[in-house]
């Protein structure tokens, strides 16, 4: 082996850095099935300020994994976090991910009316009712066009990851979900982003798989 | 407009982001071709950080963009990071991005051999010489034999983006690279991810495109 690097199985990688993470945390408590999904935005990250930004409702992961297993469709604002969620787990239960960021149509009408292509990409997507996962990991304004559609009575999602990422109405955007009666996970302040959106999205799927990790 | 949120147009979003980020950095100064790599990761992570882990050797970025303008090849370890490469952009030069990571041939050689799918990966990548920039934004184990296929002779990339994330030989693996000869911009310590790597690939093209941002 070369020089400080220590040879781990591939299948142990995964497992030991969950022990790691365990270590760092030392004393923290947390909820049952939060544990999980902080443990694994923090695999994803190497960042342990997400064990306090991430704020989780009531019932909000008991709600994504009824959702999940009864074939839900999700919604991403990103092909990354779409690329980054594990669909061979999630088609198991009947789901698939949508992400339109790339649809010719929504980029000409987001020009047309001066809106961004992941808030019109929301309004596409409230028209399935199978959608009742959303999962926001770049754009604050897909997640203030989901609160407006929440509002107006157009969707009542099982669940609402919020964590974009950013400097431009970001903050403000997340706290307005704290006001509303959606189960949500969000990402208090500046941080978030696809990676995490897709690990939290990961993290409830292997939590209804009965495993910690992929593998 | 809903409370506390402010009407930006969509296309002033990533400009007023970055007049943000720039001014949070206040007095900081750093090298012209390395200023909007940094600016960039910390718009996508929001992680004020980077502004010290970011390692840039000499002549990274130059190679970069001379590499791109060649059309080369951009080689990821993760289908996220390929997902958030701006492709558009990067055909205007003729290049294009792979990660093999999908490839069953190499699951199952993975399974056969005890190693990680992404360190096989490379050595399909390395079979091919027009892949001159390499992208690690997962793996170490990728950047671990991607260091090793230097040593041997059998490539010598133009650039290695080494921004592994996570706790099992993620520190040590880019620390291999500073003992080498290849141009690299690594981020010190457990941090990074597809998302960092993604944010310094698509800079180094705009840089070359003459405009800070996407639009």
């Amino acid at each position: 082996m070369l020089k400080g690097i220590e040879f781990v199985k591939p299948e142990d990688i995964e497992k030991k850095s969950f022990e790691i993470i365990t270590g760092i945390l030392g004393d923290r408590k947390f909820p049952p099935l939060h544990e999980p999904v902080i443990k694994r935005v923090i695999h994803t990250t190497a960042d342990f300020e997400y064990a306090d930004m991430l704020k989780i409702s009531a019932n909000a992961i008991e709600n994504g994994i009824e959702a999940i297993r009864s074939g839900c469709g999700i919604v991403t604002d990103t092909s990354m976090a779409a690329a980054g969620i594990n669909k061979k787990a999630l088609s198991k239960f009947g789901g698939s991910v949508a992400c339109f960021m790339d649809n010719a149509e929504i980029a000409e009408q987001a020009k047309a009316k001066s809106m961004t292509r992941a808030s019109l990409c929301m309004d596409k997507a409230s028209c399935d009712a199978n959608n009742r996962i959303y999962v926001v990991g770049n754009a604050p304004t897909a997640l203030i066009r989901l609160y407006e559609l929440i509002m107006e009575g157009k969707i009542s999602p099982a669940l609402v990851i919020g964590v974009p990422v950013g400097f431009v109405n970001v903050v403000e955007a997340k706290q307005l979900f704290k006001t509303c009666k959606i189960p949500y996970i969000i990402s208090d302040g500046r941080k978030g982003g696809s990676n995490v959106a897709a690990a939290i999205v990961n993290a409830i799927l292997y939590i209804l798989l009965g495993k910690e990790g992929r593998n």
